[in-house]
């Protein structure tokens, strides 16, 4: 999985079928520090994110696991919201 | 999903047989901000894109899902034409 | 999909027995400008490409799908041959 | 799969429920000199993996392999601890 | 596919168990002039390269499937060594 900001909502009238009703949510990757690397993607999400927020994603058909119908077309979905990166070396 | 602007179709004779038919589209991935970067891919088109239109597409195996023939080998598809990228924090 | 251009043959005796009798082409990745980009990569030939045309090739697990034998592994595969490039809006 | 060092623990609260309970450690991928390169990523660990160790994770579908439920979303996870990087030519 | 050479093997003893018996070398993705590119990748070898030569391996679910038992969570394999690269337009 990947860092990353959620600085959008791409909004799709004419799609595939299998993408009615999904969120999408534009995502900058960024790195440890927050620093926003390459470029934003798109993908679906189902965890009620909001833009501003620093969340992990995945890509690849891992992705359409985390839908209702895995057979989905989804190559991109956010995973969960980060609370806090931890470095200190107590695991 | 990437966001990508239609550039131009390809045209090929001479190809797999589960191509035959498919509509192939010359894609340039853009930015959040439409700029161009990185190179063009080529991908399966089933929703009547057109060139010069802001699509997102999807790569790897979930491509495949938005055919008729999910066999088909097929490793980047257009998933859904963009209205609006929204940026505004009302999700 | 991408773009490429046959540059070469690759000739191999000792491999995996899945790879017994495959041919494996060598292939630059081009832009729509067919400007050299990135590196090489090994494909799999079933379409009688030679060295100088332009194809179009996947990756990942679908190129196995090109093959009689889908469960060969193989992440490369050339898909067509590219006749022409259109550019004009009129699809 | 590729060599990288641990780098910090993520803890998210909020997330798909397929990933209660996994650990998640960021990683920041290392060439062979140990030396970083990209963009730190974030993996699911099974081998007790600690911060500052060097080890090797891989990406992809295959991530989910070493999950003890494979159908869970993930993408990267760390598959072992690097004792020693052998360069002499006595295999 | 990619091609590569073998520049050292990987030693690693805590590991997850599907991955028990694996020999694993560490490859430098390099170009059709052997020139060194991006950073190394550690690959499953199953057919007794050696450290110096030049091999094609492939990387995703496809690496797998040259394992025996092909639920293994690899990532990365070496499919075969490089005899020859053949330029000339004589397929």
């Amino acid at each position: 999985m990947k860092l990353g900001k959620v600085i959008g909502r791409v909004v799709s009238t004419v799609k595939v079928p299998a993408f009615d009703g999904l969120k999408l949510l534009l995502v900058q990757p960024v790195d440890e520090q927050l620093k926003a690397y390459g470029d934003p993607i798109v993908t679906v999400d189902t965890i009620r994110s909001n833009i501003g927020q620093i969340i992990y994603y995945e890509v690849s058909k891992e992705a359409s696991m985390v839908l209702e119908n895995i057979m989905n077309p989804c190559d991109a979905a956010i995973v969960g919201i980060v609370d806090e990166i931890n470095t200190e070396n107590k695991l």
